[in-house]
């Protein structure tokens, strides 16, 4: 018997690793996605409309509000995106392929979305944040009310133990603002931060592409054409060989329990919002950990450090089903 | 056959690691040391040269020149030390029992005292660096010639992949004077920082410390009384058992090639210099070791991330020959 599937809202950047979470989202029966909101980040807010819209008609789900958000960081300029790894369109080049979008404009904007879902489904709403935080930072400047209602944030971002993506010590979501990640893991309510740590260790090769490209499923068969591109920025500059880390939909994954966290301690986090070479850094403090393996009192962030492998073949199946 | 034994200067702050190190480089047949420079750091200056000159005295080696350093760091004041780690003296309560000093006060400071041996021993001189850098960036800044004039910088700082000690991700030499630190590692010269990563693997336990309290060697049985209070500091506040880390005798032996280094790449340092809370974390970019594992082109710091295993019976060795 399958527990009720959860409401979520998805916070987003679509963007190649946004796609395959957004698949997941959608073919998982743990999750019921209510809305989707766009953020800057991997690309323009625009373009993560746009993108995300596309790819919710392509998988027949045009009936989900997919909403823009915040076109800027909380301070400063967006910062360009990411063309080099996700395309000069967000989705590896394969945007005007996808079918043009059905889904009609919803009123307001992702802030408005998402305080409206958190009143429809108040204590069970998860929030799954895989861009910048400046959505959710928005969101809790307008309604600081809406920690109340909802039941956890999961965010993909940040790097405790292992070096940043961008730079020496920041991970990209968090680096693109970290003042609203400052604001969202010190709000009171349950954070759960999926870092570097963990999604670099979940990979995906050319041989689970392949699959992807001959899958029945119009969805899988964008992913696998969009990962092409992936995989040669992954394979080039970050892992010396070909394959591409997972970071979103591990995200998502761990949100759903469908992967065990295996070690994952609630500790005091701070995001560095300094002009220093530290910027973006997600300061986890794990000092405790060398006595204690386990949550620290009154720490409301949980940074999972470890999952249990094996997280791709789940995904590629739920890809296929989408 | 052995080798000559290197000149040795050594930079200290002593502290009861630090009297573990001035042992080690004392007995090894590798070093010769030449020179002691003190500064703040676990405790006030004046403190550390008297502590410092008692125990070259007690080896019997009261013709090591010893001088006085910095008091304060380049930025700000004194911090006041660590008397719950190290006790009120700095070594653990045995000041009083030492002998007097016999050495002869030195001519100068510190830096007089670095520059004029780097000057006896061109090419030759290695530094070895265990307490606040604020002694070496004040040489440089005295003669920026100094960086030809040595052949190596051994740092014991930092923290790379492991948590910090003094503040989450700040180790407590480098949090101490980051300005400083930034100095020394911006240098061209070649640095090595033996951070927490890998001095926290070596520990000395209550086994240890009772075959130094009854050991034949006067120097080696102030060492095991003034562990006692180490011991304590580390069983209840770091790692739960009662053992301790011997950070800066750790240095010694990977300067004098007596540890082997398993892993320890040159990449790009930076200190944060920030007030932002990474303040003093030693920035380490080991981005690139996903794909290589090996030095990158054109940095001068090498960190060491791990050692063989053992040290902790060498030490004990050493100090039982002083």
């Amino acid at each position: 018997m399958h527990p009720e599937p959860t409401p979520v809202y998805l916070d987003c950047d679509t963007g190649i690793d946004d796609a395959l979470a957004l698949g997941h989202l959608l073919a998982s029966p743990r999750a019921d996605l209510v809305g989707v909101g766009c953020v800057h980040g991997n690309i323009d807010v625009d373009a993560a409309v746009e993108n995300t819209r596309r790819l919710v008609t392509l998988a027949g789900r045009g009936d989900i509000p997919v909403a823009p958000g915040a076109s800027a960081p909380l301070v400063g300029e967006f910062a360009g995106g990411a063309p080099h790894v996700h395309g000069v369109d967000g989705i590896g080049g394969v945007r005007e392929s996808l079918p043009s979008p059905t889904a009609v404009p919803v009123d307001g904007d992702a802030v408005d979305l998402l305080l409206r879902l958190s009143r429809e489904h108040v204590g069970e709403l998860q929030l799954l944040a895989i861009g910048p935080l400046t959505n959710l930072a928005h969101a809790l400047d307008r309604d600081p009310g809406l920690v109340d209602r909802v039941a956890g944030v999961t965010v993909m971002g940040g790097a405790a133990r292992v070096p940043g993506n961008v730079h020496p010590v920041a991970e990209a979501n968090i680096w693109h603002d970290p003042e609203a990640a400052q604001v969202v893991v010190a709000a009171p309510w349950p954070v759960t931060l999926v870092p570097l740590d963990t999604t670099m260790e979940h990979t995906l090769d050319e041989r689970h592409r392949q699959r992807l490209c001959d899958s029945a499923s119009a969805y899988a068969r964008a992913c696998g054409e969009m990962l092409d591109r992936y995989l040669d920025f992954y394979g080039e500059v970050v892992l010396g060989r070909r394959a591409a880390a997972l970071h979103d939909p591990l995200a998502a994954a761990v949100m759903l329990g469908e992967v065990n966290r295996v070690r994952s301690p609630r500790v005091p986090v701070e995001v560095d919002c300094s002009r220093g070479p530290g910027r973006g850094q997600t300061i986890c403090d794990l000092r405790s950990q060398r006595r204690l393996v386990g949550d620290v009192d009154g720490a409301n962030v949980r940074v999972v450090l470890e999952t249990a492998p094996g997280y791709v073949d789940l995904l590629l199946d739920l890809l296929e089903q989408v």
